[in-house]
């Protein structure tokens, strides 16, 4: 039986579930079936929801009751210029130039970062670090009270080694980083850290967290509540992942000569470092803010839907600061050092959505597909791109922010 | 001259920029153009991005650059079942079934939520509200010093009438509900709220506040540094938002009869409640959070990436907390109470990308394509449906989590 | 009965218990008993603790179970000099030079302070202004869920009134400002906001939204749960303090001349601006703070605790943010621009331990002992005072560390 | 020349500065000269300020410019049952009965915390401990840039053992635990934690981190700005301390039998638990708060200023969660667990206020004078002791709540 219409009758006559058409027909035939419910249901027409182009069964681990797609509408910017080489350990994984796509709904962004980084590759490109790395799951478990909790820590910082042995014997390439525990009255929460590579590894995290929490029950009086006690902290925005980091820690920066401030952003350094630390810092500070940046999180949502990413995890990655100060040169011009850090950004160039058609396609352009050689360095170069990427778009809204207020200026000399 | 490889030989020799190409072109052809260019200088083949199945101008104000589409698999979840009708002022603006459409690629997320809304219609359905609504934006003004400020702000505490007469002239719509004016040093920062009806409202709040400020300059020592202060606060993580709210401040919540705990999530109220205040409250305390749910975020990015909302406002919707309490009925048996409180959810069912193809359909799904009556009831009706959406995602997964416990906690008691 | 050693006897044979003293006897010799009794059990002697010097009947509001002070060196720093006569409304409670006693255990600290004062007194005195009042109290009601929660809001929204005149029926001198109705799931929570005058008021605002809760409880489905429900925020870290204030938000600051920041401080402006930005707005934004300082609370524990104002406020008192900037003048000098933001000082200088012998002493060193003319002054320009004496332990600090790093500045030069 | 009234005129006359004085006359003349020359210049009698009863020179490392005392009415409460004897290494520092010193103007404070002692004593006494401990201090460095930053990074990471030697080269106590590095743009920060013992350690912990830095500014690109970078974060509201602890993490907790919550506290574990989840957990959630208790800064105010800590630290001490769960016995009976969790108790015995003399006394009540054996188990056991008043504090108040809300519960039966 493979007719979607009587397929659709029979969800209709209650005969069957939703969510069990796939067993009864192939995937594209289930979501036209359940699409031809749906429209009569609600007296839709979902022609453009059911216009996709791709074989339905390669959705198959991202979703469920398909219907269709989304389609988001796709740009690039760039080239991104990223000044990786230079060293060794501490260099940085991402090198030369590389188109950005882009995929959202907010117009003028993609002119606005594409902006940003017309003036980034003029002043020799930007430098970006992962300085630091780990997918973190944090179990909760109870205890009787204090006495236990404390002997629970205890046994933990005791026994690192037994638990790396058991989380990875779940994985062939996550490796387990650090254990740390946090106690609050009868609940003890223990953060692991793992170094999952080129996924963005939270399934990974989550499937050897299991496996060593089993250790620790048998080994201290702990009983686990839930693998996810929210110190992890998933799509939350938490400062533990602010501080702590959670994904990669990724900072990129650039130095722009004053000359090419006024030139192609019509302003100056001191303006823009003005604009700045009155907005992304006091202004930040004073609204209790985790995020000391102006828009990080839409360069971040356009890129991560663009490749495949979690989109829930912008929520994490908006735990960004920008910094802008104006650097005096010997010969007393004015350069723009402008910065972004983003305390947590998640993602993966294997597994999730990545291998979906037009993600993969868009991995393929930034030469990032699949895993990377050595293993991590393409989720690094991944991190270290969208990471100029915001920065740029952090220095064009700035800019523009400025130059406005510096016209503005002009007028009250007038007054 | 239309022919997309030659245009795309143009760019690649330096003749037309990148983003100039739909001056030359229809927008498909401009799109086609770029895509050859990028595939020739990157060595891929972007088959699949091409093959969106919409006219490239409809994008036209969503996106620059264009290179295609990217497809996110889109499923059904439902009926959502919210009980809206029953009282005048304070009643709800969305009532009885709907299919709520997501898109994301996060396997398993659709058949969790759609497990707990199953719950919810069988326990009679859920009740949705939307408590608080108010666009922000918040300018900030530079001052000579706290002098200057006290003065800024006792003038703007003393004429709201005339800068809601300046904002209101930019639009049709929108209304000024209040503005809140911050003291930092010398910054003085203006928060001002808008109800803007139907609409997401950031642009329309913008312009609004813009023409208000230049009575603020006009009227006290102030002057603009920017029109975003970071007070607002959009995209950020901040607790401006979680506390004060921004968009809609909704909450939704249901009352589970302990049997259908046991029969339907295996698990009692008891232990879902126990996960949820070991891991929501006490967990995200200990987290530094704003955000005391679960996985709120990740049913609020599919929605939102399905019905063309803006994806990086799933930031502000992480500011939900999530409730679940034992309720001891009079014949001792105990009753699952849960609820959602998003403090800060942005949506709009007119502009942004609510009109492109495959968003505006499942719009229609819900019924909430376009401007609702009274203006404002159909985003309001979204924020609910999306609310009743989380809550059903959070007990999924709280039931999930309790009855693996209860099963360890069986265990226990062998050892 | 009066012998003490008799008394302690009783105690110790379980005749009386420790709290009853004050029942058979006067209350120097309740105190003497009870320090009997205490020295015999721990084997001490406290003859420094019995040796106070204020009948100890006039602690009776402020202590149970004495046994004698605790003696904290005071000394004292200034003088304070504020330019507080400006304009009408907008100007400050604060005028002329006073002396700022502070009592405190930290060595230097009144050393520095007291160099910030000369500095800011050659400079020509500090601005300062109390930009927004209200002592907050916020009960929290227990509702059936989120349709009660609805109405409950609803009816708060309309009857601003009557909260007002219940709230005001308690008292003389309280004023309700404002009711913030906030919703979780089943909890509502109203913040109710008072002008207590020249009392710090938290007792005021909590009899006032005693009675108010009654309205609430008569006219809405809402039941009291608990008289504070945490979003006043009292003596907690609360974001909700440090964005919308509590007690006074108090804002103080001064223009230092380029030529004295070299002579007296030894450094330049930008760099203290530098190690401001990366010390107390970067370095505070990492750690996920809601102080922005480097050691307001100093400044104000010590003014504290020497003029009877609740010690457990420094925590909100800390909720500050400090600012400082280079300004250029027209002849290219460059000058220092400082500022402290205290969003949450909860001061008084009537009730609590402002009656208290010495602490009466030290109110009237600043001439604000008691209510003030009009009523709320006294209170105000105690704000003022102790917000340019924070300004003042701001400025010598950073200059100190930016001395230092000039210096270090300098040796990099040798490298 | 040691006539005070002299030395005053001296002053007055502008001969002498006011904080010259201690090198013309012993420090109590000095004093006198100083509050004679605050009393004609104020107008104002200093009789009571005057009246201290130690000699001023102990009070010298404490205090500058000097005019005598505050008196703070100092009481008891107790005894603190504490059972600490249980294991080895996970054990309590703190053993038996202690009766605890309470310094403040908060009447009712100690009667509300002696009743909570009283119920924790009758339950059988409350376990404690301390499961983290470290005092901080993050320096911040300026480099060039992000290459320059993962560079120090590297280093850092690489090079803990030349770091420790360098900083415990400057203590024969104290010793390095972990440098923990973060990066923000061109600053890097550098959190140093040590185990100072028995010294609360902040003096400690800087000298060492001084001559650290050093080091790093040698072997790195790095440059000292700021030896506190607030990273650390000192008497500042900061997610970095209420997540990773700074001084102690202490908590303390009792299991009370339901009978008792009945007979002594006159409600129930389920009318507790009530109030706790709605006003500590969900109010301090909807807050912003990193305070998710009641009023545990008073107790630890109150004992702060007993016993000569640093009244400023009271910030840190805020960041404390209170949890308060109902029990199910086999039999039926409800019993209350309570909890409090005190993330950041920075305490000592030694060094700073603690050898004043009402100072020292109060520690000797505790039996904890000075260094303890091993060395640190005086403070470890100070902070236990001030966990477990802070737990009576929050069951007191939190009973009161409830009792009056099961009041106001039973009126609603009537309704």
């Amino acid at each position: 039986m493979t007719d979607p219409e009587e397929l659709a009758a029979k969800v209709r006559e209650g005969e069957l579930r939703i969510h069990e058409l796939e067993e009864h027909a192939d995937h594209d035939t289930a979501a036209e079936a359940r699409r031809l419910y749906v429209e009569r249901e609600t007296g839709t027409d979902l022609e453009s929801i059911g216009d996709y182009t791709f074989p339905a069964e390669r959705a198959e681990p991202n979703i469920e009751n398909m219907i269709g797609a989304a389609q988001i509408p796709m740009g690039i910017v760039g080239p991104v210029d990223v000044n990786g080489e230079e060293t060794g350990a501490s260099g940085g994984a991402a090198d030369g130039e590389h188109y950005l796509p882009l995929a959202t709904t907010e117009g003028a962004l993609l002119a606005s970062v594409n902006r940003g980084l017309g003036v980034i590759r003029t002043a020799g490109g930007a430098d970006a670090r992962v300085t630091k790395n780990g997918m973190t799951r944090a179990p909760v478990f109870r205890v009787k009270g204090v006495a236990e909790a404390a002997e629970t820590v205890e046994w933990v910082n005791d026994n690192f080694d037994a638990l790396a042995e058991a989380a990875e014997s779940t994985t062939s390439h996550g490796e387990l980083l650090d254990v740390e525990p946090y106690v609050v009255g009868d609940s003890v929460y223990l953060r692991f850290a793992y170094d999952t590579k080129d996924a963005m590894g939270m399934n990974m995290a989550t499937i050897a967290t299991g496996e060593a929490c089993e250790i620790v029950e048998s080994e201290t009086p702990a009983s686990l509540v839930a693998l996810s006690g929210n110190l992890c902290s998933d799509k939350k925005p938490a400062a533990i992942n602010a501080v702590e980091g959670r994904g990669r820690s990724v900072t990129a920066d650039v130095l722009i000569p004053g000359e090419l401030v006024e030139e192609r952003l019509h302003t100056t350094a001191d303006a823009i470092a003005e604009a700045n630390t009155r907005k992304n810092l006091t202004g930040s500070a004073k609204a209790g803010s985790l995020g000391f940046n102006a828009h990080a999180a839409n360069v971040v949502a356009a890129a991560f839907l663009a490749t495949g990413q979690d989109e829930a995890q912008v929520v994490e990655a908006a735990n960004t600061i920008t910094t802008m100060d104006a650097r005096q040169r010997e010969d007393g011009t004015t350069d723009l050092y402008a910065s972004v850090s983003l305390a947590s950004l998640e993602v993966g160039t294997v597994g999730g959505g990545t291998k979906l058609p037009t993600q993969s396609e868009a991995l393929e352009i930034l030469g990032l597909r699949g895993g990377g050689e050595p293993a991590g360095s393409n989720a690094d170069a991944l991190a270290e791109i969208i990471a100029v990427g915001a920065l740029a778009g952090e220095l064009s809204l700035l800019a523009a922010l400025a130059s406005r207020h510096l016209a503005s200026a002009h007028e009250d000399l007038g007054r």
